[in-house]
Protein backbone atom coordinates (compact mmCIF):
# COMPACT_ATOMS: atom_id res chain seq x y z
CA UNK A 1 0.00 0.00 0.00
CA UNK A 2 1.93 3.09 -0.86
CA UNK A 3 0.73 6.56 -0.14
CA UNK A 4 2.06 9.68 1.15
CA UNK A 5 0.68 12.27 4.04
CA UNK A 6 0.17 15.61 3.09
CA UNK A 7 -0.68 18.90 4.25
CA UNK A 8 -2.92 21.27 2.69
CA UNK A 9 -1.35 24.41 1.07
CA UNK A 10 -2.50 27.18 -0.69
CA UNK A 11 -6.03 27.23 -2.24
CA UNK A 12 -6.82 28.65 -5.73
CA UNK A 13 -9.82 29.46 -7.55
CA UNK A 14 -8.83 29.99 -10.94
CA UNK A 15 -10.79 31.03 -14.70
CA UNK A 16 -8.96 29.77 -17.11
CA UNK A 17 -8.00 31.78 -20.15
CA UNK A 18 -10.83 31.92 -22.70
CA UNK A 19 -9.06 30.12 -26.23
CA UNK A 20 -6.11 28.63 -24.12
CA UNK A 21 -5.26 24.69 -24.02
CA UNK A 22 -6.52 23.52 -20.13
CA UNK A 23 -4.03 21.31 -19.47
CA UNK A 24 -1.17 24.21 -20.72
CA UNK A 25 -3.42 26.68 -18.54
CA UNK A 26 -3.10 24.37 -15.70
CA UNK A 27 0.80 23.39 -16.18
CA UNK A 28 1.45 26.89 -16.80
CA UNK A 29 -0.19 28.27 -13.50
CA UNK A 30 1.28 25.54 -11.98
CA UNK A 31 4.88 27.14 -12.70
CA UNK A 32 4.47 30.18 -12.15
CA UNK A 33 2.25 29.53 -8.80
CA UNK A 34 5.20 27.05 -8.00
CA UNK A 35 2.92 24.17 -7.30
CA UNK A 36 5.12 21.07 -6.91
CA UNK A 37 2.05 19.17 -5.63
CA UNK A 38 -1.91 19.56 -5.89
CA UNK A 39 -5.94 18.29 -6.64
CA UNK A 40 -7.85 20.16 -8.63
CA UNK A 41 -11.51 20.07 -10.00
CA UNK A 42 -13.00 21.77 -13.33
CA UNK A 43 -16.36 22.02 -14.51
CA UNK A 44 -16.84 24.56 -17.74
CA UNK A 45 -16.75 23.92 -21.70
CA UNK A 46 -14.34 23.69 -24.01
CA UNK A 47 -13.97 24.45 -28.29
CA UNK A 48 -13.18 21.39 -28.70
CA UNK A 49 -10.57 19.18 -27.17
CA UNK A 50 -8.89 15.50 -27.17
CA UNK A 51 -9.27 12.41 -24.85
CA UNK A 52 -6.92 9.62 -24.40
CA UNK A 53 -6.96 5.94 -23.78
CA UNK A 54 -4.24 4.38 -22.37
CA UNK A 55 -3.92 0.33 -24.13
CA UNK A 56 -3.13 -1.61 -21.04
CA UNK A 57 -1.38 -4.54 -23.38
CA UNK A 58 0.11 -2.42 -25.90
CA UNK A 59 1.80 0.50 -23.46
CA UNK A 60 0.13 3.06 -25.83
CA UNK A 61 -2.58 5.88 -25.66
CA UNK A 62 -5.05 6.25 -28.65
CA UNK A 63 -6.44 9.39 -29.22
CA UNK A 64 -10.11 10.58 -29.96
CA UNK A 65 -10.32 14.43 -30.79
CA UNK A 66 -13.69 15.79 -30.66
CA UNK A 67 -13.96 18.53 -33.04
CA UNK A 68 -17.07 20.39 -31.51
CA UNK A 69 -18.02 22.07 -28.53
CA UNK A 70 -18.03 20.08 -25.22
CA UNK A 71 -19.55 20.85 -21.55
CA UNK A 72 -16.79 19.75 -19.41
CA UNK A 73 -19.16 17.53 -17.27
CA UNK A 74 -16.49 16.82 -15.13
CA UNK A 75 -12.63 17.34 -14.62
CA UNK A 76 -10.42 15.45 -11.85
CA UNK A 77 -7.09 15.84 -11.86
CA UNK A 78 -3.67 16.63 -9.84
CA UNK A 79 -0.29 17.95 -10.12
CA UNK A 80 2.99 16.59 -9.52
CA UNK A 81 6.73 16.69 -10.39
CA UNK A 82 7.77 14.47 -13.73
CA UNK A 83 11.26 15.00 -15.11
CA UNK A 84 11.72 17.97 -12.92
CA UNK A 85 8.98 20.15 -13.91
CA UNK A 86 5.10 20.27 -12.33
CA UNK A 87 2.76 17.97 -14.72
CA UNK A 88 -0.43 18.19 -15.17
CA UNK A 89 -2.97 14.95 -14.98
CA UNK A 90 -6.63 15.28 -15.83
CA UNK A 91 -8.98 12.76 -16.53
CA UNK A 92 -12.44 14.16 -18.00
CA UNK A 93 -16.38 13.56 -18.55
CA UNK A 94 -17.17 15.43 -21.83
CA UNK A 95 -20.97 16.01 -23.12
CA UNK A 96 -22.57 17.27 -26.22
CA UNK A 97 -25.21 19.49 -27.09
CA UNK A 98 -27.38 16.58 -26.71
CA UNK A 99 -25.79 15.54 -23.07
CA UNK A 100 -24.14 12.59 -24.61
CA UNK A 101 -20.55 12.12 -22.97
CA UNK A 102 -17.18 10.74 -23.77
CA UNK A 103 -14.68 10.18 -21.14
CA UNK A 104 -10.75 9.78 -20.72
CA UNK A 105 -7.61 11.09 -19.94
CA UNK A 106 -7.81 14.90 -21.55
CA UNK A 107 -5.15 15.47 -23.51
CA UNK A 108 -6.13 18.55 -25.33
CA UNK A 109 -9.01 21.00 -24.53
CA UNK A 110 -9.56 24.72 -25.97
CA UNK A 111 -11.08 26.58 -23.24
CA UNK A 112 -14.59 28.38 -23.85
CA UNK A 113 -14.96 28.63 -19.92
CA UNK A 114 -13.66 27.00 -17.34
CA UNK A 115 -13.78 27.30 -13.21
CA UNK A 116 -10.75 25.47 -11.63
CA UNK A 117 -9.93 24.50 -7.66
CA UNK A 118 -6.88 24.13 -7.29
CA UNK A 119 -5.67 22.93 -3.34
CA UNK A 120 -1.57 22.69 -2.83
CA UNK A 121 -0.76 19.37 -1.04
CA UNK A 122 2.63 19.89 1.10
CA UNK A 123 4.81 17.17 1.61
CA UNK A 124 7.84 16.07 3.33
CA UNK A 125 9.22 15.20 0.46
CA UNK A 126 8.24 15.79 -3.35
CA UNK A 127 5.21 13.58 -4.93
CA UNK A 128 7.70 12.78 -8.16
CA UNK A 129 6.49 10.36 -11.12
CA UNK A 130 9.00 7.92 -12.29
CA UNK A 131 8.24 5.00 -15.13
CA UNK A 132 6.29 2.05 -13.80
CA UNK A 133 7.79 -1.04 -15.42
CA UNK A 134 4.28 -3.12 -15.04
CA UNK A 135 2.25 -0.69 -16.21
CA UNK A 136 4.37 1.35 -18.62
CA UNK A 137 3.31 4.43 -17.06
CA UNK A 138 4.37 6.73 -15.06
CA UNK A 139 2.85 6.71 -11.74
CA UNK A 140 3.89 8.48 -8.18
CA UNK A 141 6.93 6.85 -6.63
CA UNK A 142 5.70 7.55 -3.22
CA UNK B 1 -4.10 34.46 -15.61
CA UNK B 2 -6.95 35.55 -13.55
CA UNK B 3 -7.16 33.53 -10.25
CA UNK B 4 -7.00 33.97 -6.46
CA UNK B 5 -6.33 33.00 -3.48
CA UNK B 6 -8.59 31.69 -0.73
CA UNK B 7 -8.19 29.89 2.97
CA UNK B 8 -10.36 26.64 3.32
CA UNK B 9 -12.88 27.66 5.79
CA UNK B 10 -15.86 25.10 7.25
CA UNK B 11 -16.82 21.85 5.79
CA UNK B 12 -19.72 20.45 5.77
CA UNK B 13 -21.04 17.01 5.01
CA UNK B 14 -25.00 17.17 3.49
CA UNK B 15 -27.47 14.89 2.89
CA UNK B 16 -29.78 16.65 0.29
CA UNK B 17 -33.45 16.30 1.18
CA UNK B 18 -35.63 13.67 -0.22
CA UNK B 19 -37.66 15.24 -2.82
CA UNK B 20 -36.04 18.33 -2.80
CA UNK B 21 -34.44 19.60 -5.95
CA UNK B 22 -30.48 19.45 -5.57
CA UNK B 23 -29.30 23.00 -6.73
CA UNK B 24 -32.40 24.57 -4.60
CA UNK B 25 -31.06 22.89 -1.92
CA UNK B 26 -27.81 23.40 -2.15
CA UNK B 27 -28.46 27.14 -2.83
CA UNK B 28 -30.60 27.53 0.49
CA UNK B 29 -28.21 25.55 2.51
CA UNK B 30 -25.26 28.55 1.27
CA UNK B 31 -28.08 30.94 2.05
CA UNK B 32 -28.65 29.39 5.89
CA UNK B 33 -24.85 28.74 6.21
CA UNK B 34 -23.76 31.89 4.77
CA UNK B 35 -21.22 30.42 2.41
CA UNK B 36 -19.89 33.24 -0.01
CA UNK B 37 -17.65 30.60 -1.86
CA UNK B 38 -17.07 27.17 -1.86
CA UNK B 39 -16.52 24.14 -3.97
CA UNK B 40 -18.23 20.57 -3.90
CA UNK B 41 -18.87 17.32 -5.03
CA UNK B 42 -21.85 14.98 -4.59
CA UNK B 43 -23.10 11.52 -5.35
CA UNK B 44 -26.34 9.45 -5.02
CA UNK B 45 -29.02 9.31 -7.31
CA UNK B 46 -32.21 11.77 -8.63
CA UNK B 47 -35.61 10.69 -9.70
CA UNK B 48 -35.58 12.79 -13.08
CA UNK B 49 -33.74 15.92 -14.06
CA UNK B 50 -32.34 18.65 -16.87
CA UNK B 51 -29.11 18.73 -17.82
CA UNK B 52 -28.01 21.95 -20.06
CA UNK B 53 -25.60 22.35 -22.70
CA UNK B 54 -24.57 25.88 -23.52
CA UNK B 55 -24.40 26.82 -27.22
CA UNK B 56 -21.08 28.39 -27.75
CA UNK B 57 -22.35 30.75 -30.67
CA UNK B 58 -26.05 31.25 -29.97
CA UNK B 59 -25.19 32.39 -26.18
CA UNK B 60 -28.35 30.07 -25.09
CA UNK B 61 -28.42 27.07 -23.13
CA UNK B 62 -30.42 24.11 -24.26
CA UNK B 63 -32.04 21.74 -22.09
CA UNK B 64 -32.09 18.21 -21.89
CA UNK B 65 -35.21 16.54 -19.32
CA UNK B 66 -34.75 12.89 -18.10
CA UNK B 67 -37.87 11.82 -16.65
CA UNK B 68 -36.29 8.41 -15.75
CA UNK B 69 -34.35 8.14 -12.44
CA UNK B 70 -30.77 8.68 -12.94
CA UNK B 71 -27.51 7.94 -10.47
CA UNK B 72 -25.38 10.77 -9.98
CA UNK B 73 -21.87 9.33 -11.21
CA UNK B 74 -20.78 12.62 -10.44
CA UNK B 75 -21.50 15.99 -9.67
CA UNK B 76 -18.99 18.87 -9.28
CA UNK B 77 -19.40 22.65 -8.26
CA UNK B 78 -19.27 26.03 -6.95
CA UNK B 79 -20.88 28.61 -4.47
CA UNK B 80 -19.85 32.21 -5.55
CA UNK B 81 -21.96 35.11 -5.63
CA UNK B 82 -24.38 36.43 -8.71
CA UNK B 83 -26.40 39.32 -7.88
CA UNK B 84 -25.67 39.82 -4.66
CA UNK B 85 -26.76 36.10 -3.34
CA UNK B 86 -25.21 32.38 -3.05
CA UNK B 87 -25.38 30.85 -6.70
CA UNK B 88 -24.92 27.31 -7.13
CA UNK B 89 -23.05 26.22 -10.06
CA UNK B 90 -23.15 22.37 -10.85
CA UNK B 91 -22.41 19.99 -13.90
CA UNK B 92 -23.04 16.64 -13.48
CA UNK B 93 -22.44 12.96 -15.17
CA UNK B 94 -26.46 10.89 -14.91
CA UNK B 95 -26.35 7.08 -15.28
CA UNK B 96 -29.59 5.14 -16.31
CA UNK B 97 -30.06 1.72 -15.15
CA UNK B 98 -27.97 0.18 -17.40
CA UNK B 99 -25.14 2.41 -17.04
CA UNK B 100 -25.82 4.80 -19.75
CA UNK B 101 -24.40 8.20 -18.75
CA UNK B 102 -25.27 11.72 -19.99
CA UNK B 103 -23.74 14.86 -18.84
CA UNK B 104 -23.94 18.56 -18.55
CA UNK B 105 -24.93 21.70 -16.97
CA UNK B 106 -27.02 20.16 -14.12
CA UNK B 107 -30.32 22.49 -14.06
CA UNK B 108 -32.46 20.40 -11.88
CA UNK B 109 -32.45 17.25 -10.07
CA UNK B 110 -35.10 15.78 -8.11
CA UNK B 111 -33.50 14.16 -4.93
CA UNK B 112 -33.66 10.65 -4.22
CA UNK B 113 -30.67 10.43 -2.31
CA UNK B 114 -27.40 12.71 -2.34
CA UNK B 115 -24.35 12.89 -0.26
CA UNK B 116 -22.65 16.23 -0.66
CA UNK B 117 -19.46 17.55 0.74
CA UNK B 118 -19.18 21.50 0.62
CA UNK B 119 -15.59 23.07 1.47
CA UNK B 120 -15.96 26.27 2.54
CA UNK B 121 -13.27 29.18 0.16
CA UNK B 122 -12.53 32.47 2.12
CA UNK B 123 -10.99 35.30 0.32
CA UNK B 124 -10.15 38.69 0.93
CA UNK B 125 -12.54 39.66 -1.54
CA UNK B 126 -15.88 37.85 -2.75
CA UNK B 127 -15.97 35.55 -5.49
CA UNK B 128 -18.11 37.08 -7.60
CA UNK B 129 -19.75 36.76 -10.60
CA UNK B 130 -20.01 39.22 -13.63
CA UNK B 131 -21.21 39.17 -17.37
CA UNK B 132 -18.49 38.28 -19.55
CA UNK B 133 -18.55 39.80 -22.87
CA UNK B 134 -17.03 37.20 -24.64
CA UNK B 135 -18.63 33.84 -23.42
CA UNK B 136 -22.16 35.40 -22.95
CA UNK B 137 -21.90 34.07 -19.26
CA UNK B 138 -21.77 34.94 -16.18
CA UNK B 139 -18.17 34.47 -14.86
CA UNK B 140 -16.01 35.02 -12.13
CA UNK B 141 -14.31 38.54 -11.83
CA UNK B 142 -11.08 37.72 -10.40
CA UNK C 1 -31.55 20.26 6.10
CA UNK C 2 -29.27 17.42 7.38
CA UNK C 3 -25.82 18.16 7.94
CA UNK C 4 -22.73 18.12 9.48
CA UNK C 5 -19.53 20.40 9.86
CA UNK C 6 -15.98 18.43 10.06
CA UNK C 7 -12.81 19.73 10.58
CA UNK C 8 -10.00 18.85 7.90
CA UNK C 9 -7.58 16.00 9.03
CA UNK C 10 -4.91 14.51 7.09
CA UNK C 11 -4.44 14.56 3.59
CA UNK C 12 -3.91 11.18 1.85
CA UNK C 13 -2.45 10.72 -2.07
CA UNK C 14 -2.55 7.00 -2.71
CA UNK C 15 -1.39 5.11 -5.70
CA UNK C 16 -3.69 1.71 -5.66
CA UNK C 17 -2.38 -1.35 -5.77
CA UNK C 18 -1.92 -3.10 -9.19
CA UNK C 19 -4.40 -5.81 -9.18
CA UNK C 20 -6.23 -5.00 -6.38
CA UNK C 21 -9.90 -4.22 -6.02
CA UNK C 22 -10.41 -0.58 -5.59
CA UNK C 23 -13.13 -0.49 -3.41
CA UNK C 24 -11.38 -3.37 -1.16
CA UNK C 25 -8.26 -1.03 -1.54
CA UNK C 26 -9.91 1.94 -0.20
CA UNK C 27 -11.26 -0.14 2.66
CA UNK C 28 -8.22 -1.65 3.66
CA UNK C 29 -6.92 2.08 3.55
CA UNK C 30 -9.16 3.66 5.64
CA UNK C 31 -9.05 0.55 8.33
CA UNK C 32 -5.02 0.94 8.31
CA UNK C 33 -4.85 4.49 8.46
CA UNK C 34 -8.19 4.67 11.50
CA UNK C 35 -9.87 7.50 8.80
CA UNK C 36 -13.65 7.46 9.66
CA UNK C 37 -14.98 9.93 7.92
CA UNK C 38 -13.57 11.42 4.71
CA UNK C 39 -13.93 12.42 0.46
CA UNK C 40 -12.03 11.20 -1.85
CA UNK C 41 -11.45 11.45 -5.82
CA UNK C 42 -9.48 9.36 -7.87
CA UNK C 43 -8.53 9.02 -11.59
CA UNK C 44 -6.58 6.18 -13.46
CA UNK C 45 -7.48 2.91 -15.43
CA UNK C 46 -8.99 -0.24 -14.46
CA UNK C 47 -8.48 -3.85 -16.00
CA UNK C 48 -12.34 -4.38 -15.38
CA UNK C 49 -14.95 -3.51 -13.16
CA UNK C 50 -18.99 -3.58 -12.19
CA UNK C 51 -21.27 -0.65 -11.78
CA UNK C 52 -24.52 -0.59 -9.89
CA UNK C 53 -27.81 1.27 -10.21
CA UNK C 54 -29.98 1.51 -7.45
CA UNK C 55 -33.12 0.37 -8.56
CA UNK C 56 -35.96 3.33 -6.83
CA UNK C 57 -38.66 1.10 -6.37
CA UNK C 58 -38.13 -2.06 -5.64
CA UNK C 59 -34.71 -1.04 -3.71
CA UNK C 60 -32.20 -3.51 -5.29
CA UNK C 61 -29.04 -2.79 -7.11
CA UNK C 62 -28.84 -3.33 -11.09
CA UNK C 63 -25.28 -4.68 -11.62
CA UNK C 64 -23.43 -4.18 -14.99
CA UNK C 65 -20.33 -6.08 -15.13
CA UNK C 66 -17.65 -4.76 -17.54
CA UNK C 67 -14.66 -7.37 -18.91
CA UNK C 68 -12.48 -4.92 -21.08
CA UNK C 69 -10.15 -2.22 -19.96
CA UNK C 70 -11.58 1.09 -18.96
CA UNK C 71 -10.15 4.60 -18.04
CA UNK C 72 -11.54 5.72 -14.51
CA UNK C 73 -12.78 8.93 -16.48
CA UNK C 74 -14.24 10.10 -13.01
CA UNK C 75 -14.82 8.61 -9.51
CA UNK C 76 -16.15 10.74 -6.59
CA UNK C 77 -16.85 9.05 -2.98
CA UNK C 78 -16.65 9.09 0.61
CA UNK C 79 -15.85 6.74 3.73
CA UNK C 80 -17.88 6.64 6.94
CA UNK C 81 -18.71 3.84 8.89
CA UNK C 82 -21.68 1.59 8.44
CA UNK C 83 -22.09 -0.91 11.10
CA UNK C 84 -19.20 -0.21 13.07
CA UNK C 85 -16.46 -0.27 10.26
CA UNK C 86 -14.96 2.17 7.75
CA UNK C 87 -17.21 1.89 4.57
CA UNK C 88 -16.38 3.01 0.86
CA UNK C 89 -19.01 4.30 -1.25
CA UNK C 90 -17.92 5.58 -4.58
CA UNK C 91 -19.59 6.74 -8.08
CA UNK C 92 -17.43 6.38 -10.99
CA UNK C 93 -17.66 7.28 -14.74
CA UNK C 94 -16.03 4.77 -16.68
CA UNK C 95 -14.20 5.53 -20.25
CA UNK C 96 -13.28 2.53 -23.03
CA UNK C 97 -11.01 2.69 -25.62
CA UNK C 98 -13.56 4.75 -28.21
CA UNK C 99 -14.07 7.39 -25.02
CA UNK C 100 -17.70 5.48 -24.47
CA UNK C 101 -18.29 5.79 -20.80
CA UNK C 102 -20.67 4.00 -18.64
CA UNK C 103 -21.45 4.99 -14.82
CA UNK C 104 -22.86 4.53 -11.61
CA UNK C 105 -22.24 3.09 -8.40
CA UNK C 106 -18.58 1.75 -8.80
CA UNK C 107 -19.13 -2.24 -7.19
CA UNK C 108 -15.96 -3.25 -8.44
CA UNK C 109 -13.09 -2.24 -9.96
CA UNK C 110 -9.88 -4.28 -10.27
CA UNK C 111 -6.81 -1.49 -10.64
CA UNK C 112 -4.60 -1.18 -13.54
CA UNK C 113 -3.35 2.28 -12.38
CA UNK C 114 -5.54 4.77 -10.01
CA UNK C 115 -4.21 7.84 -8.09
CA UNK C 116 -6.01 9.04 -4.90
CA UNK C 117 -6.51 11.82 -3.01
CA UNK C 118 -8.17 11.31 0.40
CA UNK C 119 -9.47 13.82 2.76
CA UNK C 120 -9.79 12.75 6.25
CA UNK C 121 -13.05 14.56 7.87
CA UNK C 122 -13.17 15.48 11.86
CA UNK C 123 -16.28 15.88 13.29
CA UNK C 124 -17.91 15.85 16.93
CA UNK C 125 -19.69 13.14 16.22
CA UNK C 126 -19.24 9.80 13.87
CA UNK C 127 -20.40 10.15 10.58
CA UNK C 128 -22.74 6.90 10.39
CA UNK C 129 -25.02 5.28 8.05
CA UNK C 130 -28.24 3.91 9.30
CA UNK C 131 -31.07 2.21 7.32
CA UNK C 132 -33.21 4.96 5.60
CA UNK C 133 -36.79 3.88 5.45
CA UNK C 134 -37.83 6.17 2.68
CA UNK C 135 -35.05 4.52 -0.01
CA UNK C 136 -33.99 1.52 1.55
CA UNK C 137 -30.19 2.89 1.46
CA UNK C 138 -27.73 3.07 4.39
CA UNK C 139 -27.63 6.67 4.58
CA UNK C 140 -26.31 9.38 6.80
CA UNK C 141 -27.41 9.56 10.40
CA UNK C 142 -26.55 13.17 10.52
Amino acid sequence: MTFGKFALGRNFVARATYDSDLIEFLTAFAKSSEIAAASFTAIGALKYAKLGFYDQEKHEYMETPFSDPQEIACCIGNISIKEGEPFVHAHAVLADRYGNTKGGHLLEGRVFAAEVHVTELLGEKQLVRKKDEITGLALWDL
